[in-house]
């Protein structure tokens, strides 16, 4: 499997700029013979102004945006495209877009046959995996579905947070909402990538990337951590 | 319309024990003349475990409860119902489960049409709604569609939390939230419950019960924030 992947748990980290943490990481994934990429910006309410700070940013790492947005035939654009890049926001919002302009197949044929790589920041790394059953996103648009891309055969949790022991608020926590997914007969394997953190993939080779720890959660038990640099290969497999 | 409705924002509040923030009120809601309240935990997995620990607190109010669950005839169990009490949880499995069961319409009657009064918490109060398109809730199951009972003309988001200045989580807050959800054309308003708050609806009136404020997001209008007490009958017309 060609599969080549950069999936961001967060666009901005605090202190930092857009994509600023994991620019390195971004331009080390893409390398020199990338020249184009195809920015989705599905995810954001002004796609115009999105595309813009994609564009903004990605130029000053030597590449060149596309905005499928801007395309006349979104799919032929994403047949097109040399690398593809779908950035965070409301994840509902995406998935229902992605499956509105008939890009979830074509994405996935795409990165998995084809070998285009993919970058994934927040809500794009939600739609990356098997469903965005895992999003912390709220509801506001209803789409087709919750499968969605299934370019890894897990979950992911983007902008994992850690409970605060001295919070007084009683909705649930990040580890109990993933408790309640566990009860429904779903994936087993839901990795939870804190801000600054990332997962790189190339074809059955997964590794942590990033400044901070990952927390996976596997129905039935224990939860563990994983330092950055530490191979995660074992989730790519389908019974983990 | 002869609709009573008790929306709770939560149902434990920080260092006191489950609905006793709210019990006064629901009590006083009740009233002498109901005996027997039906309860509807399919908000949480372990539905019999919830029904026992609604039926052992609302027995220290006066209150016998049925479980739905425990129904032969969930239909037939609400139809015969003296009051309904939909329990916190996940909104996107208590309202596929109402959707699964038919219960969505037969409340909707029940409540609208014979004035049985319902007593909502959480996930129980989204689902009251127009929509459950601000819940806080994780999607880890895809009801038919996010439409909700209807019994009011609105949206509520409850454990409304407010931005921590102090916080260095990049995750959208939950202002930001319901600014995506009012970039959809959806219903206006959406009116967020503190922890500690609740709506009390009587036929045309609306009014903020409990210790904290509720603050009101009208598309294309400033925030307003409401103390307790106030009157907030202006939301059940359809065009506030």
């Amino acid at each position: 499997m060609k599969r080549r992947l950069l999936l961001v748990s967060n666009s901005t980290l605090h202190g930092g700029g857009y994509l600023q943490h994991c620019q390195q990481q971004v331009q080390d994934f893409l390398g020199e013979r990338v020249k184009r990429v195809l920015f989705v910006p599905y995810a954001l309410h002004d796609r115009a102004a999105y595309a813009k700070v994609a564009r903004d940013k990605l130029r000053t790492l030597g590449y060149e945006v596309d905005s499928v947005d801007e395309a006349d035939d979104p799919v032929e654009a994403v047949t097109q495209a040399e690398a593809i890049f779908i950035g965070g926001g409301n994840t509902f919002r995406l998935l229902k877009a992605l499956y509105d302009n008939g890009l979830v197949s074509v994405i996935r044929k795409k990165v998995l046959e084809d070998g285009v790589p993919y970058v994934g920041s927040s809500a794009g790394t939600n739609v990356a995996t098997i469903s965005i059953r895992t999003t912390n996103d709220m509801p506001i648009v209803y789409p087709p579905t919750f499968a969605a891309i299934g370019l890894v055969p897990f979950n992911i949790n983007p902008h994992y947070l850690d409970a605060d022991p001295n919070s007084r608020h009683m909705g649930e926590t990040r580890e109990q909402r993933i408790a309640q997914f566990h009860e429904e007969p779903h994936t087993p394997c839901v990795l939870a990538l804190r801000e600054g953190s990332m997962l790189l993939v190339e074809g059955g080779r997964a590794s942590l990337l990033g400044t901070t720890r990952a927390r996976l959660f596997t129905r039935g038990k224990q939860t563990t951590e994983h330092e950055p640099g530490s191979d995660l290969s074992f989730l790519l497999t389908d019974s983990p």
